[in-house]
């Protein structure tokens, strides 16, 4: 059984936005042993919809699709739902009902509905209506020609809900799954190629039902096995006996055997050995404490910290002595070890890390190119301190330096592990 | 002319990396005057990879491929390419030399390469070879039937280096392309529906050869005007008419009359007026600090601010008093009054925003749900709070409390315009 998602928007063809939709499906349907064939994001043009849903009939036995369900005139989807299903549109009463519903949410009072707001309860005849609990256009389900059709709004949110409460089970139903085992081993420090050569033999031995993709992102490389079959407890066990074999050879660059971020590893370590942490951030500015702050819990770990982008927080905040900044500049060991110590003494936390830099584009000089970073990591005992030299793209520069900062965190945890 | 993008790799299409690359490729198409027919996520599979070729070529005139060109087992791209055009593989030398470089910058001295690393220099024999600054992969350039084929490798800041310095001088010297004209103008505060009836009449009376889209996102909607054809002027002439009667009606609603974001449109305004600002954040956990950092300049503006988790660094860093925090609470007017005035007197800038809430999924009570938060914002003469209650899920409270403290902002800084 094999799914297909269809996004249909300018919107992602002109790359205004980031379709982030299809991952997040994806991620389910997988969830639940169904295997996505392809991914394509079509225009919001009759012909070309048409066409992308011919096409997906051919591979897919399920094709879900997002977009195009917006009140307004660029959105066609609905029209041409009906169209290639050769059927009229027909007003939903529990449609217009959820609609007056979340108007009167939103107002307070349900006041005359716009024309434009009374249309999004009209839907193709043949479909079974999926109610839009945070929204005013309905999803669609479609059963034709041996296949299922699923429409809904691209609105994350009121797509995402649409999935989980009703999509997914529904498909459950109605069609027999095979299983799915993904498991993942995330390590840092290591290159994909040192990797493959170091397991070459494991992943020469693995049975045909195996696969194993080496998935590289700033410094770190995840390996993940994937099984498909009909005995979800062999797939299980036969998975699991390869990983147990990878994590053995790879040592000690293996972070986690979840196939969870740098972040969510250190802060399971952390919550478990019921230890605390603090940022001290310049050149992130912020951005490892959202990294930190994004999982659910971290608040029994993390206390918080300080941005401090300008000298005057950096002693404030952090007190960093006016000296070391004028003496040795703001990026330098000396001004990131007061940074991570200033952490530690004011914060009060058992970790901290202190993060400074020029990010760029502007900022850098002949001794200190844009993408020099100094970061440091300490607890009561020891603190560590380390130079980096990235690129000169800004937005990776704070990506790779928040990465590189994690990493020095988890080394440093490991040392004191036990 | 029309463009495809197709990105190879089962890591999208199980959802565990979100492509990104295709909406970045595709911004830069359409600033040639490129627009993209079609984007497509095909697995790693030979089959897949030849089907989704011959589609792409029955539509497009050029087709950029990203992705599956590592060192390892998984990659079959460049195999299937060769396949695809009929051609053997061949050494190329300057391939070769380039990953002999990489390895040189990495390595500090040049170390026996492995098989795996100078499999990288093969490539189809009827390809010019793009040389990857940043990475062992080549790019590829194929002209064939009528068509530029360009495969790159997946990693996004080596396919972005050889997508500025290569593919795009090529593309423009060997086509002859239209213009297309974007204008988006950036609104906050009021729905789509809204602002589709308050333009009606403007939408209706729109040439052919302009196209009106409504791009809504937590809060904001924004509208974008496209234009295409061959004369320029006339092109931006007509669009910016338009502009101008939609700003006009829209009024206060409108945010920018450019392609940016709010954080972007506040700093602009502040850097033009030589306001500065500092953040004091509890519940969005420096997303706020992230969002203004991650811009270019902002460090003019931006003075740093409090990623204030626990109470103890409320009080420490902002100077909340602990009778406040125990009689109302963390989340609460009382609490984020003391704390954007906290951030004010000690971080010394002339606006401060400060938030604190309950992001979930666990912290909720009968009274202050998961959802609530208070967002504050000030500056010497006025402090404005409110309280809103968004839903249950974590990262879409943080986004969305970010979203509101920087509306809030924005109104505050219109109220002392001028």
């Amino acid at each position: 059984m094999l799914a297909e998602i269809i996004t249909i928007g300018d919107e992602i063809l002109i790359g205004q936005i980031v379709d982030t939709n299809s991952a997040w499906i994806a991620q389910k349907l997988n969830t639940i042993g169904l295997r996505v064939k392809q991914i394509s994001s079509v225009s919001d043009d009759r012909e070309h919809i048409l066409t992308a849903l011919a096409e997906a009939h051919q591979r897919a036995d399920v094709i879900l699709i997002t977009g195009g369900l917006g009140p307004t005139k660029d959105d066609i989807t609905k029209k041409t739902l009906a169209e290639y299903f050769g059927v009229g549109l027909v007003e939903n009463k529990e449609a217009l009902e959820n609609v007056e519903r979340i108007f009167r949410r939103l107002r307070g009072t349900l006041t005359e509905l716009l024309d434009v707001n009374k249309q999004q309860a009209l839907v193709p005849e043949n479909c079974q209506v999926i109610i839009n609990k945070n929204g005013t256009a309905p999803g669609m389900w479609f059963n034709n020609d041996g296949r299922i059709y699923v429409s809904m709004p691209g609105v994350p949110h009121e797509m995402m809900y649409m999935v989980e409460e009703s999509v997914i089970p529904k498909i459950k139903g109605a069609l027999k799954l095979p299983f799915i085992v993904h498991k993942t081993i995330l390590t840092a420090g290591e290159g994909e190629s040192y990797l493959a050569e170091k397991i070459a033999d494991i992943e020469d031995s693995l049975p045909p039902f195996i696969k194993l993709a080496y998935l590289p992102k700033l410094g770190q490389v995840r390996l993940r096995l994937s099984a498909y079959g009909d005995n979800e407890s062999l797939l299980n066990n036969e998975v699991n006996e390869y990983v147990a074999k990878i994590v053995e050879r790879v040592g000690n660059a293996v972070v986690s055997e979840e196939d969870i971020t740098l972040e969510k590893a250190i802060l399971n370590h952390m919550t478990e050995n019921e230890l605390t942490l603090s940022t001290a951030e310049s050149c992130t500015g912020g951005y490892i404490a959202h990294l930190i702050t994004q999982h659910a819990g971290s608040s029994k770990v993390y206390f918080g910290g300080a941005v401090s982008y300008s000298y005057e927080l950096k002693e404030s905040i952090l007190g960093v002595n006016n000296e070391t900044l004028w003496q040795y500049g703001a990026v330098s060991k000396e001004t990131v070890t007061e940074m991570v110590e200033g952490a530690l003494l004011n914060f009060k936390s058992d970790y901290a890390i202190a993060v400074t830099g020029i990010a760029g584009p502007d900022g850098g000089t002949p001794d200190k190119p844009v993408g020099t970073v100094w970061i440091g990591v300490a607890n009561g005992e020891k603190t560590i301190t380390k130079k980096f030299l990235f690129g000169n793209k800004r937005q990776q520069n704070i990506e790779r330096s928040a990465i590189a900062a994690l990493n020095m965190l988890n080394i440093l945890l490991k040392e004191y592990k036990n």
